[in-house]
């Protein structure tokens, strides 16, 4: 089962794909898709939508998740996210792949045991979950790589629960 | 000149094109592109992609206008409408046309005069400029046509502006 969990953005977007091999996590690759402060918005969307269609085409996830967001502070921000969002579920389409959404409480409680874990205990846990050679950096990274690992349990919890039943 | 005048959504998507010939406004086509309820989002949004890219192959407009949004009541709605703002934006780069934002103002006093203008009297005066046989229905359409007509009266203006430097 593979996931490839993204932290949308305009200005960075986080990618990670993680393999979960029996009850073994493993990243397979992550990274950030950075565009140009100076470039008309379109065109960052665009680069955007290509590296994360080229992400999906290249390493073909069972499941991409992405944070379901929440805002309720700046919606300048929430917007511009939002947009960049757009074409990232458009890419899940276009690929047809199954798209999970997580609210951040769940992804939170998925790699660090607790929905209010701050930002350091989620760079900290992926780290160590995926015994990374170093920190993921940006933090959008270590965030894309969470809702990657809370993509894989959720299905996994899923599975389970369905045989249980 | 051909305008595209867009009004993003995700549930009914606007579309209006108009073209300027010397002085006069004609629609050449508008419509609304509807997607389903029930539907995952990441498809409705590929149905607005697909429909707004359809709409660009088959009219090549010279210039993509879209509104800037303005929110401060409902973030929900900020970010689903941003959503399909990102695929449209999309749209316009992957078939390299000129994109242009503008104010619901902007707009507003291209097509009534007024910057305050009512959505009553922006539909008014669309169907008045462009003399349609029928009120544009629904006012996301209309809402389209306006951001067209508001395209092309900047670029105009521009040029004017331009030569009397």
């Amino acid at each position: 089962m593979l996931a490839l969990g993204i932290d949308p953005g305009t200005a960075i977007c986080g990618y990670g794909v993680v393999r979960l091999e029996g009850s073994t996590l493993k990243a397979v690759a992550y990274g950030a898709i950075e565009t140009r402060a100076g470039e008309p918005v379109e065109m960052r969307l665009n680069s955007v939508f290509q590296g994360i269609d080229q992400v999906i085409k290249q390493y073909k996830p069972d499941i991409v998740g992405v944070e379901k967001l929440f805002f309720n502070r700046n919606v300048t921000t929430a917007m511009t996210v939002s947009q960049a969002r757009g074409v990232i579920l458009l890419a899940a389409a276009q690929n047809a792949i199954q798209l999970a959404e997580f609210t951040p409480l769940q992804v939170k409680q998925s790699v660090a045991g607790y929905g209010k874990a701050t930002k350091e205990q989620i760079i900290y846990m992926t780290e160590k979950l995926l015994r990374l050679p170093a920190k993921p950096h940006p933090d959008d990274v270590a965030d894309a790589l969470a809702v990657a690992i809370c993509s894989l349990h959720t299905h996994t919890f899923n599975k389970v629960w369905e045989c249980k039943r």
